[in-house]
């Protein structure tokens, strides 16, 4: 089954989620190990310029998933 | 309740306020801890590369809420 | 009042300096203390890297104010 | 024969794929040793500061052919 | 005189010129005395990360330089 | 003569060589030194992050060269 069916989501809410998601799936398919990524957690995860740097990756996901939604315009 | 309900803002400042919350929001996502995030805090605050990454950050959100809204053109 | 009341310019020099404002005033909504900033100025106004950072910034804030103006195409 | 056909995939996975692909071609072209490579790969591997400088790239790349497969809507 | 007067560039080439320009102004608009700057540029000059990220800067304001121009296409 | 007389090419792998070359130009430009470029290939061809950051530069410039393009669609 395709992790990624589509960027077609019901809210914006729902948009950014999957953008967290994609930003993710990028790291796991670089560092596939789960215990590897596991170790590295608490590195990222407390220390604020990384944060920052995964929340830039989000919010270039959400660009992309916003256009792709029209950016949720009805 | 939706925190995100949608990308339209009456104003481009507002729509300014909408990005710094979405910068944030992922940072949240990402390290759920509040008491974790607040002790970070003076760490990003008190450094000048840090918050022109987290000005990064906004500055791209920003890019597709002012996309999403037309630009505020009137 | 607004500080940030439209993204339209007369020029591209003026947008230009509106995406310098908006790169400072997501820096400025980050850490509002006018004392902390003022301490950290000499750190990135003698820093080569800090200075291309900000200047990263501020190419994306001018894209979207580009973009907002049809590129001052007259 | 070509490396790049073509931006045109199937579906947003195979775009992802794709650009995970691109971010590590840009790479290759620019230090073609293969054991060169091979030797930095627990660097980055290991540590999720350029996990997440990875994850930007295919962000972008990602961003890119989005637009070119029109969000893949049918 | 306005430094900025157009977007518009006869050639890529011209708008390449522009970008970096541009890349350029933000740096002197952040840190306007000119020795200051003058110190900083053997920092930077000579480290291969300085250089990058300033080409990062003008990859921005090409890319907003080139669709101003429609790519330049006759 | 022109060192980039069009964004066009004739296949999206010809795009992508273009985008390595505009990397690289606008760091000739900043440093336009051969030798003092050439003493610094060492330090970012086997760097991790380096490369990867060299790879965001492409990146950016492949999404204008794409677009200019149309994507190659035929």
């Amino acid at each position: 089954m395709a992790w990624l069916g589509t960027l077609i989501t019901q809210t914006p809410e729902d948009g950014f989620e999957l953008a967290i998601k994609l930003s993710r799936m990028a790291v796991k398919k670089t560092q596939p190990d789960d215990a590897a990524r596991a170790r590295m957690r608490p590195d990222y995860a407390n220390n604020a310029d990384s944060l920052t740097r995964v929340s830039q990756v989000v919010a270039t996901h959400f660009q992309t998933i916003a256009q792709a939604n029209g950016y949720w315009i009805v």
